[in-house]
């Protein structure tokens, strides 16, 4: 039997010319000498002078081992697009081996286009070599500041992901995707393999999957290079691919069998997109992949010191060190670069020779110039309805029950609906949509499915925006793909279960930040948007296991200007939340609401101007609005919260009618902090005006109660601040015994109330009997009923 | 070509006899009965009287859909293990489907024996019904509530790592573990697969992994269900399994083929157990796994309400609410529960038929009763030697440079020799136990690898105890098997990247608060200890992608009596703290160090001692010793901050002799919250001896600095503290740099110093003049030469 492998094999023969091998290679030369250069050298970029300790750096840093490889796929990529004039993207998993892409992105000239500094000449060589891993310099990964790059080389598991994200609704882009088979040891990357079942040929672009097998970790084999070719090609085949293999060293077989490789990609995948386009075929295809098999550290020093280093773990970083104070070393550097004979490579004054920039694709051809790597150039603002005509219409207070995200997911139907044509807007989510009550989306469109589909299915086609998957990794990993090639994208998700994406969401915030502090020419984004729903207080089924409020707490930790929380209390507010977040650019917003029926508070206008301000008092449930004296301030931040807050006020006012109460409400968090730690922090004024300088304040906040510490912590009033939230208390119960639980229920604040209030001293001990009665009235009512009881569920509200 | 399916058919035919096959599916009749009974009735369970409103729970929780394949596997394992006296224990990743788990373990006898309340009989089936899903009762899913599991039905993706884990050195342990075609999306389990390749058949027990594809999730078909048989048992094949399918709906025929397949695979296992252990084949096995096809939902109602429900997402959850109100769905219910013939199952007291009992294997061997799954049982102590004398010799605070992980490595090496017979010990990592500085492990073992090995690889060998995969979360998932299985681990990570699996941390957290709260026949565990280092303040060339110091917040949000967090600052109190971790139960102890040559504090006794302690005055850097009235206390936590500290004071006693300094350190911290707080709280009169109650605090925090103020809030001094830490800024730069970016460094401490202490304001301008120089210099220097000054470097300490 003849393999892909070997077929390709038989058909590469002479595909390239002598001449054009010579100038292939030369250019994969050129930039391994590049790669090589900026983990190594200071100065004398050129070697025109016999090479000496003091054109070492001191410090060396950075990752050989992947880089030759990167190198050889950014060649053969560029000969591909200039010879069909593609339109392509270089996404490199194994993004530590940076020195690659940044060579090549100079290379074609891009690079000096973006940093004039580093120009195309011997003294731009310089400063390229210099400023990799050096202070005030580059990292020493593929970065927010290399040009060309949507995926950064920090944490691993993601590129598959992020390709995909950037080629759904961009038919004519593909992403070619580095792969390194560390990576593919994840579970990030595992399950990323099964995008291909959500990428539609017909409207999407393609994923041309480069999984490169280089045989080692930082210490270790990888699983994949160690299977058998049999299981891997198996494997490939599972996930829905046609594998193709270049294995070898020897580099003219190499590009040979490269050449011929990726010219049957490209012809597959352009067969591909022609009969979903032309023909209408609407069967799932079986896309092309490539597993590029050759040496960890290729063409670099076969040996160092006696130790096997080419095609060993040992090459993984910087294969030799001391080169500053081993004379051997410093000679076994030079002629190593020399074996790349750079005179044949460069002109006198540093330029890539002519010849070989004829091998270089033309402008946004270019993979370092491609517009889609710097999305914000292509975003186009979503044409948006206006939110307040989704506005539910709340006579009084406590007045009507809704389900918070349904008006919410109606706005969403017609932004997807006056946005079809742009198509630049989809919607991601675990499985989920549909649980969280945002099914009015499917009377605008489906869910993406590119397997069979049978007449019992519920909204799926080919053609859908929402996105499924059950993997919280892969729709993020999907949603920062499309945000950062300049499009928009809504993720919802179990409140507990975004925790999944920690990490994830670490590593785009900081390319934000990044992006904001140091890189002019990256353009804005969209912000990435998540809904958190099926939150800590309403898990009646699931329990324990999925209570916890903690994302805020991690998002909290990045920098300010990148970061927004917002805590709407009822549908209208978290209508105007939704619209104010679809608008913004370059944060990550939070947006935490349950999905159950509870009473609505506001009106539309109402709640603009609550969310407008972000906090504020609200007057018809307070009663100091006489003299603006209160005794005690109520305040509250999230739905469940500030329903039991409003209902402790009611009991209050009820019992203690001389009481004075002002009931404040917090839809957006960051208000709390001061004006100097966030853009939205109240000024010190302000802050006082609403939470008095002396009063005590009650705040119930729907998740850890530090966080209302930490964000008032400067605050005059701090000091009389007491907070109610989640305590880690829960299981499987009733929604009002998840609040009693954690000390958070109406008659727990009444309690609080009654102790922090000095005049109310006297009367403490009946209000707080009456208190314990009360909860004990409800124990005994769930242990015997297994629901709340019906004056809990329907709340007779008293103004 | 006849494939593996047809064969076990062609097999199958009247492997059961009749009264073989009428018991079998009786008993799965009685569990499926058992099942709706839960989530459905509070009353009359064995329908002795016609079916009431009033006996239907007023809430309905709960998924059958997953249920009764569960129900399915659950009584074919019995028959195997009773067939060939196996030891198993049954990993249920549709965890969800709880009452099949608990209706299992309820039929065998076992939830008896646990809860002698829920009898086996009629009124403790009224209990079992009842206490599901119920105040005061049990999650709906499987918990730690239920015996014999050692996997909560929470967040889905973990099972196939946990069943890896426990198996691992249980030779004779089988753990079957179903993962849901839900579950299979994720990432986690994607990867998880790949363990076999970490699975020794010589030394370690057999996994039998069971597919199960029910085709639907919460709304949406599966992946895995609507690919092609062709792609999935390449998928598998790509594996490394053989895959049997066994397919249908029809009860008789899938009962043949279930009792076919299971002999057939563990005919297999035995062979390859076989081969491995007598034969000493070291080859990697191709182990059996089944693809188990079934309706979602199987056996219930086929239609409701006119809709397609078994066999359709419809059934996921409760697949008809509303049974109270509507008098036809309180029909279908009765007449579903009566189609599994109650009356042939129990007796008229309620308990199983004794022909039925037959079914159920002996004491230990229910899988209810399985001891592995209450791993507390078999819990050994390790063997240790006294970590003393692994010390580093000390003569004097800063004298000796060392690499803090080293003399670590060396008493885990011989932890690991101790414990070899017991075989109850390993080491866990992504791929970074010699990049973070543990090879000395490699002395006394290797890495686990049962692929192909080849000369020039390092330490790898089947027989390996350190085990690597480039997945946190298989890392985190084997682990916590081994763990809960009864044995001791050790996961090294690095710092940033432990965020992927902060939610598998909560997860364990959840289930050891349960443990420690309410299920006291759970015996305590070893405790889950995390090593993490190449941190934060040390990333010299992977940059700000790698610097996050969050996973300490994340783990305070959990309940003090499952975490502890420790920050030793240097090779003796690491040592000292290792071994407490790894004596402690219950717990999950993270431990934060350096990797990198670092200066060397405290010799062993003084290290003991703080550790002891936790925190503790350092007079040997202090000055205010005379009269315990310093100006100034100058605290630090983690090994940088203790440097910058220490170096802050050697220049302000340098600088300005008069002004008295108490230095404070701080190795665990939970000591700093209150004694109601935390377990290891200091009681406020010893905080206040150490921190004194007025004067300024400077603290220096490895961390995010909010956590400081978090810990001390209620502290007498909480007002004059000063928190220095990581706010986010970083890049590829210099060691000092990193701190220097962050005002952690020893000239912004000093500065801080000295606007904090009122006498020095006379003095300020000359200090903060020379802080200023020093700060330029630096920058100045690491432009130029790329590394630090070297009297950054080698700081001469005037002690």
């Amino acid at each position: 039997m003849m393999n892909g492998d070997q077929m390709i094999e038989s058909q590469a023969k002479n595909l390239l010319s002598e001449k054009e091998m010579e100038l292939i290679n030369a250019y994969w030369r050129a930039a391994n000498y590049l790669s090589v250069g900026q983990i190594y050298l200071l100065d004398n970029p050129l070697l025109k002078k016999a090479l000496k300790p003091e054109h070492v750096k001191p410090r060396l840093l950075g990752h050989w081992g992947t880089t030759p490889g990167l190198n050889f796929i950014y060649v053969h990529l560029n000969r591909i697009i200039k010879a069909r004039d593609l339109d392509m993207i270089y996404i490199a998993g194994p993004g530590h081996g940076g020195p690659a892409l940044v060579s090549n992105v100079w290379l074609e000239g891009t690079y000096s286009e973006y940093y004039p500094d580093v120009s195309f000449d011997e003294q731009g060589m310089k400063r390229l070599f210099r400023q990799f891993s050096f202070p005030g310099g580059i990292p020493s990964h593929v970065a927010p500041e290399t040009p060309g790059s949507i995926h950064e080389g920090g944490e691993l598991g993601y590129a598959l992901s992020h390709a995909y994200g950037a080629v759904f609704d961009n038919p004519d882009l593909v992403a070619a995707c580095v792969v390194g088979d560390g990576e593919a040891e994840t579970g990030p990357l595992a399950t990323a393999w099964h995008s291909n079942k959500f990428l539609n040929p017909k409207r999407d672009g393609a994923v041309l999957p480069i999984l490169h097998l280089n045989g080692y970790k930082i210490a270790n084999p990888t699983v994949l290079a160690r299977i058998s070719h049999e299981e891997l090609e198996n494997l490939m085949i599972g996930y829905g691919y046609k594998p193709y293999f270049v294995e070898g060293s020897d580099p003219e077989a190499m590009h040979q069998k490269m050449v011929a490789t990726l010219d049957s990609c490209f012809d597959e995948i352009r067969d591909i997109q022609y009969r979903a386009r032309i023909d209408g075929d609407v069967e799932r295809p079986r896309w092309p992949m490539i597993v590029l098999r050759s040496p960890k550290g290729w063409t670099g020093p076969k040996e160092v010191d006696g130790k096997k280093t080419e095609d060993n773990w040992r090459s993984h970083q910087v294969p030799f060190s001391n080169v500053r104070e081993n004379p051997e070393h410093l000679m076994l550097l030079e002629s190593w670069m020399k074996s790349y004979k750079p005179e044949e490579l460069f002109t006198e004054e540093g330029a890539l020779k002519a010849e070989l920039q004829e091998l270089v694709p033309e402008g946004k051809r270019r993979m370092g110039d491609n517009p889609h790597a710097n999305g914000g150039l292509l975003l186009q603002k979503l044409r948006m309805p206006d939110f307040q005509e989704y506005a539910i219409d709340v006579p009084k207070p406590g007045s009507v029950i809704a389900e918070a995200p349904r008006p919410m997911a109606r706005f969403l139907r017609d932004i997807m609906k006056r946005n079809a044509s742009a198509a630049n807007f989809r919607v991601f989510g675990p499985d989920e949509t549909a649980s969280n009550r945002l099914s009015a989306l499917f009377e605008e469109t489906e869910r993406v499915w590119m397997g069979e589909i049978i007449p019992e299915d519920d909204h799926l086609s080919p053609d859908g925006k929402v996105m499924e998957i059950l993997s919280e990794h892969t729709c993020q990993g999907w949603l920062e793909g499309y945000l950062l090639t300049g499009r928009h994208g809504f993720f919802s998700c179990y409140e507990a279960f975004i925790h999944i994406i920690d990490s994830m969401f670490n590593q785009h915030a900081k390319w934000l930040k990044v992006t904001n502090d140091e890189i002019p020419w990256r353009r804005p984004i969209a912000s990435l948007n998540y809904f958190l729903t099926s939150h800590v207080w309403r898990q009646d089924h699931n329990g324990f296991s999925h209570q916890d409020p903690g994302f805020i707490d991690h998002v909290v930790n990045k920098k300010a200007d990148v970061i927004r929380i917002y805590l709407p209390p009822d549908a209208n507010t978290l209508l105007s939340v939704t619209d104010h977040c679809l608008r913004s650019r370059n944060y990550i917003n939070v947006i935490v609401a349950g999905k159950q029926p509870a009473y609505q508070w506001l009106d539309m206008d109402a709640a603009v101007k609550h969310c407008t301000s972000g906090i504020g008092i609200w007057e018809w449930a307070s009663n100091d609005t006489d003299d603006g004296d209160p005794d005690v301030v109520m305040a509250c931040a999230g739905d469940v919260p500030t329903l039991e807050t409003l209902a402790a006020v009611d009991i209050l006012r009820r019992q203690i009618p001389d009481l004075k109460i002002r009931v404040v409400n917090v839809v957006d968090l960051m208000t709390l902090q001061p004006e100097e730690e966030h853009p939205h922090g109240l000024k010190d004024r302000h802050f006082d005006d609403i939470f008095t300088t002396d009063k005590p304040i009650i705040f119930a906040y729907h998740g850890y109660p530090w966080l209302i510490h930490r964000l008032t912590y400067r605050r005059t009033n701090h000091k009389n601040l007491h907070v109610r939230g989640y305590k880690e208390e829960g299981t499987t119960t009733t929604p009002f015994d998840m609040v009693v639980m954690n000390d958070l229920d109406r008659f727990h604040l009444v309690a609080d109330v009654v102790d922090r209030v000095p005049r109310l001293r006297q009367r403490a001990a009946y209000v707080k009997q009456y208190v314990r009665d009360r909860l004990i009235d409800h124990k005994e009512y769930i242990c015997k009923h297994g629901q709340d009881m019906p004056e809990i569920q329907d709340w007779k509200w008293e103004w």
